[in-house]
């Protein structure tokens, strides 16, 4: 990774923006850092309540992209495997040694279903979801061609009002119609309520996760008449596990954003009306930027801008500060409101991103950081992979 | 780039969306293609309007991040070199052979800064913005112990109200500082008004330019008097080139856009009430993303979300079509309305992205199209360049 063309002794290189060993305040910015300790009690934490409502825990892999962090979801937190969102990202879960790997999506191109029903060959129990009986023949055609095994998870829409099917019949017809087609087996039922994990309240969710419970039941008991049996009932993010794992109905898990935590879940509520950033999950991701310029007495311009991160979801939080606050964002900068004139330039900053899969999404490193040092980099294993 | 290992045969491999020769019906989604047509002339049309105006067009790499495209753009833009905002991005620019960069920001950290006065070594004359007296004592210590040149200009805050000096007396004392150091050279005033190049009315952008003609104007001939002539007037964009162009004082263009255009830009009126996308520059750069689920019979799913675009200046609009509308960005998926029901799974839609910058910076290649085949795979060379 390090530049060795005409540059020469570089302690930063190229392309990284820190090395192991280096003090925390070496680290080149814009860049992630990740709070090592954070991240593990927040890995630990969940893998511990996932254990103790006796549920499996496949955690989404889409949020971090890591193949690092995943494992060490696995080796702290119990994880069974992953879940992520596109057949490129799969192959490199698969390839970093990830054994069992859910494309939680559809996946309708022919040339990605190629590649789709090659994964199992990678080592990886490989599933998929599905919401259109055309896609049934498509992947069996696949799988009976390279001789391999996909998984089929019905996907219902339980209220995101993306992907899925919303009736019963719908779901029964398409089941069969899995359980009936060489190279798929029919493992169960894909219902993620995305669309409500934002609501601050936890009334609110908790009233939506009861109608997505509702539907999911009754497809459940419909199949199992059918004698078709769920391996899998999937579903649970940061701002509803504990819903679906105390429903009865699901016995699968999948949250991403809780192990690293961003602004605009930190805001939503427990049930005792407390942000769940301030004590049900520790911010354990930040976007490191620095002051470059101070022209304006009240206003600090820093190098983290809409390059650094994604804005969809609200503005940065400035960690552990109230007397300066991220502005305004354009492509290359951030200007911070700094009525009292109390940065300076070359002085660094603590970001938590408004939301953090669209965030780790443009960089290509994770700096892990413990008591003040630079412990690893990680790279952000499937940035890019996008098809 | 092609994949070796367990995979076999892969017509389209693991990274990459298309091969050159294949059919544009081929390339894998969601990915950015470029119209090479529509590309040329519209390089092609700003080269000519600068060369008519006697204005040196140093072209904004930051937008495309791409070498290739820099080199199209000299070839037949006669673009004089480039400009990009960061000195990570400046290398690539002169590793891929551009011998003219200007780093269009301040360069504060002391590890970035010793790059910078590197850069020179690999070929390229450098320049960098300044808005702080201090920061020249850094710069020439940098430049001096590496034995080289750092040309730099004197940023005036025009407007934008980010980075640079609002006062006349300001920049003849950062100018004279400059001249003053060793290994630095005083080039000249960067003026660029960013703010205003999105405002729709072509009064309201010749408003704003016209006070940022009055500072800039002001300011050289106060180092006139000083004895320090401005070889760069620098600034301009898109949305104000004409202005900059036309003013006398002005004598280098910095536009980015143009070359690929988006739908904010789009929506910008030139001086006959028209939209700028409707005449005067061509859309060349599409998202192309393919619908991958229809289970409701007024919505589809495309594979398009905030993993490959920016929605920072607005949701993407689909182009040449009127029945369906991009209507939800997530981070996975887009919603397109699809009230007549008239898209099928698998069709291919061209999305104009909201906003081109930010959603070339999270692609790692452009398809280079040209009647109806793939021409060009060209990197998106300087992507995660944000150091």
């Amino acid at each position: 990774m390090k530049d060795v063309t005409d540059f020469d002794g570089l302690e930063v290189g190229y392309d990284i923006p820190a090395l192991p060993g280096m003090a925390e305040s070496e680290i080149q910015t814009p860049c992630l850092v990740l709070d090592l300790d954070a991240l593990e009690r927040n890995i630990k934490k969940m893998g511990d309540w996932a254990r103790a409502h006796g549920m499996r825990h496949r955690v989404h892999g889409k949020m971090h992209k890591s193949v690092d962090v995943a494992r060490l979801q696995e080796r702290l937190g119990g994880a069974c495997g992953v879940c992520c969102q596109k057949v490129s990202e799969a192959e490199v879960f698969a390839r970093g040694g990830i054994k069992d790997v859910l494309v939680s999506n559809q996946v309708r191109d022919p040339a990605k279903i190629d590649r789709l029903a090659r994964l199992p060959k990678l080592g990886a129990r490989t599933l998929v979801c599905v919401d259109d009986p055309e896609n049934v023949a498509e992947l069996s055609e696949a799988a009976v061609r390279h001789g391999t095994e996909i998984e089929c998870l019905v996907e219902i829409d339980c209220g995101a009002g993306r992907c899925g099917v919303t009736t019963t019949p719908e779901v029964v017809a398409i089941a069969r119609a899995i359980d009936a087609a060489p190279g798929l087996r029919f493992a169960g039922l894909q219902a993620y309520q995305g669309a409500m994990q934002h609501l601050d309240s936890y009334e609110d969710r908790k009233a939506k996760i009861e109608i997505a419970v509702a539907m999911v039941r009754e497809a459940v008991e419909a199949l199992k008449a059918e004698g078709l049996a769920c391996d899998i009932v999937g579903g649970g993010g940061t701002g509803s596990y504990y819903f679906e794992g105390s429903s009865g109905v699901y016995n699968e898990l999948q949250c991403g954003s809780y192990a690293f935590m961003d602004a605009d879940y930190g805001r939503i509520l427990d049930a005792d009306g407390k942000r769940i950033d301030r004590g049900e999950w520790e911010n354990a991701l930040f976007l490191l930027t620095s002051v470059m310029s101070h022209a304006k007495a009240d206003k600090a311009i820093c190098d983290a801008g809409l390059k650094a991160q994604s804005v969809d979801s609200g503005l940065p939080v400035i960690f552990g500060r109230e007397d300066v606050t991220y502005a305004k964002c354009s492509d290359e900068h951030g200007v911070i409101a700094d009525p009292e004139g109390v940065l300076k330039v070359g002085e660094k900053l603590k970001l938590v991103p408004g939301h953090c899969d669209p965030t780790c999404n443009v960089h290509d490193w994770y700096v892990g950081v413990r008591n003040g040092k630079v412990e690893c980099l990680w790279p952000v294993s499937a940035r890019g992979k996008a098809y």
